[in-house]
């Protein structure tokens, strides 16, 4: 040890590096983490500290900052097994450049301050932007900073990847959710309810609506339709589809995309109902449709709005998905310590049969601020389900088990003690 | 074989059993099921052919009978790992014996068609009524018939048993996802979310409303407030607690019974708002409370309602209780081979820690048309949250994992061939 030391004399200490987690929680949100940890841990004396901003890159503004340094190795190993945001994240859009200048600048002073050479932030195509311009602006400010984009999210929206890490899991979980959900429907259809209706997450895109189809695997299996975000909602075509299902199978059941909308193009979910408070209803297509082919086919119906369960439901997480998310947290590392800039690792397709996959990258520019709809290939001639080579693309994702250990009847989730990081600024920051 | 054909000459052929479900399915209703089934084939002999009514008493009523036998012992075996009524299952209440003579008796008229020594009916309070009537007509009718009843209903209310068959499964999914749910609020909190509402099912007893509070193992730990049905609605009180929840913890998690009521008694969920197409809209008591508690507080909400899910998500059922479900189907057959008539094997606690438990047994008059609450007990003194003593209770019902086969990235769920019995009467029924 000594002779490293003696060695490091006169030699500038290694530079820390700053991870964050933006938007919405996944399954595997934390397996990235623990991918970014373990890979830095892996590479100390050319990494500092590795820093983790609290609550996203609102932390970062704040200066707000966690040092993980102190947790155990155990611990941020039993990340890749806990859903949820581990250092918290945040839904804050930062503007352009010229609108957020000041802002920018606050990032780059908070960096600066700790001595941040690498900045990893773990999150959509809202933040490969954000990470995009802080890039730029750390450029023009002389700031040398090495920003690298990871992937989440579980709407699989984003350009340049073959799939996003979140997705897996939480198609996994609807179309698991799905199939037991209609074999309780085919139980009791004689007597009891006729349609079914499940509403699923991706408001723009339909990617986990699609997923609800891979528990279709014989003609007549549940979902019998998909309602896609992609396509406007037609209500005479769907309840005639509706009635026809019950007549030839003896049940409906539906899957549908909380983006829904109708024939002019406005969301059905806010076409507000009105509550017993007298409150306008936002949210919540699956009753309304439901409620619709009650009132029209008079069918008994039953809806379920699954919510943040599927994006929460690390239970019945893909191993898959699991193994992507962790993998791309240790590939950004890896990238930065190669000197990239401004770009992501990303996944690639090899094949689908079998299916193998190898980390790419991409430049944050093809990432930043674009959206991957389902292509209309993937959606069955009459809208209403997946074609094969939607099937092809999906199944793989959704493969294997990877469950958390449990406790007690129930899974067992790593807390972290997120010790803060003294603050070296004076100046704070007023958003 | 010889000697035992001989030996069989001249005495009477053994005389066959039906089983029937009735009701809401269960994760573990077929494990019961099979329970049923693997018992009925050891005792070959005494027991002949074992039928299943198709879609429960009303396969009874219509003659609509299954024939077991033909299917595989794998198959059969199977039965443990899936969720629904492999055989059908249906609401429908027979009244009393005067008013519905004429049913009953054509009950007993196909039971006696096909030689039915045993009928196994698998279900919540209304059907221990219905086999407790059938066994007293069947005496009045002089045809000798050994009923025996089969607990079942993930709403846990059924009196004389310790528990029911499918709540511990349906208890476990609901803390499951109450807890992931919760971590990925937590995560977002500073942003966003800062209000969960988990509905579940339970209409007139609030032991799944209970359950969800097992997520909870620490103080400030989610959720943060249940709403049972035993309690009337304070919307004044509630308010008060989900503030004060926000400010201290940052966020507030609530399980709410989808039965709860008004300070009038009347059901919040029947209060119907009125949906973009102009239907009074019932159901779904989450959505309701999640923007009551916008409108009045200001907090951003997000809600859930898991419905079906929550009883077939066979992915997640408890070991102990998919357990008790086939002991009490084994059960239910060694006490009709013991010539007990009008009676139900049920759960016997023997102690909490460790759990133990045994099968005991109970009158069907016991279990008829009687519910089993929450007791006040169970509930603590601010009505918000569950008791030790509830704790306690509660903890070994979910105790256990035991997934079903994954095929693909899903559960593989059984399919039986249900094969129709001939039918040999003329007269159909005209329900």
């Amino acid at each position: 040890m000594r002779r490293t030391d003696r060695g490091n004399r006169g030699r500038r200490a290694p530079r820390n590096a700053l991870y964050a987690q933006s938007g919405g929680a996944t399954a595997v949100f934390n397996a990235t983490a623990c991918g970014v940890i373990e890979a830095a841990r892996a590479a100390r004396g050319r990494i500092g500290r590795l820093y983790a901003a609290r609550d996203g890159i609102l932390g970062v503004l704040h200066e707000e900052l966690i040092d993980t340094t102190g947790e155990s190795a155990a611990a941020i190993r039993a990340l890749r097994e806990t859903p949820g945001a581990a250092f918290g994240s945040c839904r804050y859009k930062l503007k352009g450049l010229e609108e957020d200048r000041a802002k920018y600048a606050r990032l780059v002073d908070v960096l600066r301050a700790h001595d941040i050479g690498w900045f990893f932030y773990n999150g959509g195509n809202d933040s490969a932007d954000t990470a995009l311009k802080l890039s730029r602006i750390s450029a023009d400010m002389g700031y040398p900073l090495c920003t690298i984009g990871v992937p989440k999210t579980i709407d699989n929206d984003l350009v340049g990847t073959d799939c996003c890490p979140g997705f897996g899991s939480a198609a996994k979980y609807v179309a698991t959710s799905i199939r037991e959900a209609a074999l309780d429907v085919a139980s009791m259809a004689s007597t009891s309810t006729r349609v079914f209706v499940l509403e699923v997450m991706g408001r723009h895109a339909g990617w986990l609506t699609a997923a609800c189809g891979l528990a279709a695997t014989r003609p007549g299996e549940a979902p019998h339709v998909l309602l896609f975000p992609e396509l406007l909602f037609d209500e005479a075509r769907f309840l005639a589809k509706v009635k026809r299902t019950v007549e030839r199978v003896g049940f409906c059941v539906v899957a549908i995309s909380e983006g829904l909308r109708d024939a002019q193009g406005r969301y059905l979910a806010e076409q507000g109902s009105v509550d017993a408070f007298g409150h306008r209803q936002l949210g919540g297509v699956a009753p309304l449709i439901a409620h619709l082919v009650q009132a029209r086919l008079g069918y008994k119906q039953h809806w379920a709005v699954a919510d943040y369960l599927q994006r929460a439901a690390r239970h019945v997480a893909a191993k898959t998905d699991l193994e992507q998310a962790y993998a791309l947290g240790r590939a950004a590392v890896r990238l930065g310590l190669q000197g990239h800039n401004a770009v992501m690792p990303v996944i690639e397709r090899v094949s689908s049969q079998p299916y193998r996959w190898r980390i790419g990258q991409v430049a944050l520019e093809v990432v930043a601020n674009r959206e991957r709809k389902l292509p209309r290939s993937f959606i069955s001639a009459d809208g209403f389900s997946i074609t094969p080579a939607c099937r092809r693309y999906l199944a793989p994702l959704i493969e294997g088990e990877a469950p958390p250990p449990f406790r007690h009847g129930l899974p067992s989730y790593a807390r972290l003690r997120n010790r803060a990081v003294r603050r070296r600024l004076r100046v704070r920051f007023r958003g």
